[in-house]
């Protein structure tokens, strides 16, 4: 799918058909994830793939914003301790922005596999990081729900008056 | 381009040959922005592009970041104020979020127009904010360049220990 189309077709879906998606899909999904940029190429992310159905039922049971049951996940994690670290104070919100542009690779990568996606950020954080394991420092920022898309998603519309030149 | 390609292929740039934009081309940019995910569909940013010489000149002079004179560049604005009383305490990170994704949209669009781009957050927020006159509650996150590329610039290396399974 051409890049055009990716950006103008991607649509939030919450509705999946009963139908795992391969792992090769997932890892692809990945693969693209650590190809976004990052400040001072510090990478400070990891990437959590979820499929074990009992994970998930513990995750939605801490994850408002999960609507359904998706058969697969992929937790975008931030690490912003070492970040911070790394490049001072800024290194904080580097890491929310590189996982985001990271998490904004999955979601249109995921079309090109005929893949529907969610971004939810509406979560117990240190829930989920225990659910995940994830050391300290390494905070999950982001849930990407991952599936065959059950029905086409109508688009919302979107502000025009957003676009301006030369100033405010 | 195809999107799988756009990703991997996406690389920071901070040369650019003396041409100028299309407006047309940049114009395509910030719509492709628009189209990114959004917290509650509160699209909560504002995309300021920026050609003139003079404008660029004096935001230059606060940003260290941005190396070299880019021909152009699109200042992602954040609306955190007004995403906070939306949403609540989460509107923040929240807009931090969606300005991210539709930066990481305009950066692989701009591959489809030949346009090199790179994102820079290192700059003095408020004197940019003065420069661009923007209201309080819109806040600069990102100052992305835009120009024609002057020369291939080499992949960074990227950790690929950072995919996980099932927990971290």
């Amino acid at each position: 799918m051409d890049i055009k189309t990716a950006i103008m077709s991607r649509r939030s879906v919450r509705k999946f058909i009963e139908k795992d998606v391969e792992k090769e899909k997932l890892e692809e999904l990945a693969k693209a994830a650590i190809w976004a940029p990052t400040g001072g190429n510090a990478q400070p992310w990891d990437f959590i793939i979820v499929s074990d159905k009992e994970k998930l039922r513990q995750l939605k049971a801490v994850s408002p914003g999960l609507l359904g049951m998706p058969p697969s996940l992929i937790a975008v994690c931030s690490n912003k301790q070492a970040n911070v670290e790394k490049m001072g104070a800024i290194g904080d919100v580097l890491a929310v922005m590189d996982c985001s542009m990271a998490s904004q690779n999955i979601m249109l990568r995921a079309l090109d596999l005929e893949l529907g996606t969610c971004a939810i950020r509406s979560f117990n954080q240190s829930a989920v990081g225990e659910i995940l394991k994830t050391p300290e420092g390494v905070e999950p920022e982001l849930l990407i729900t991952v599936g065959y898309p059950k029905q086409d998603t109508k688009a919302p519309s979107r502000k025009e008056d957003v676009i301006r030149w030369e100033e405010y």
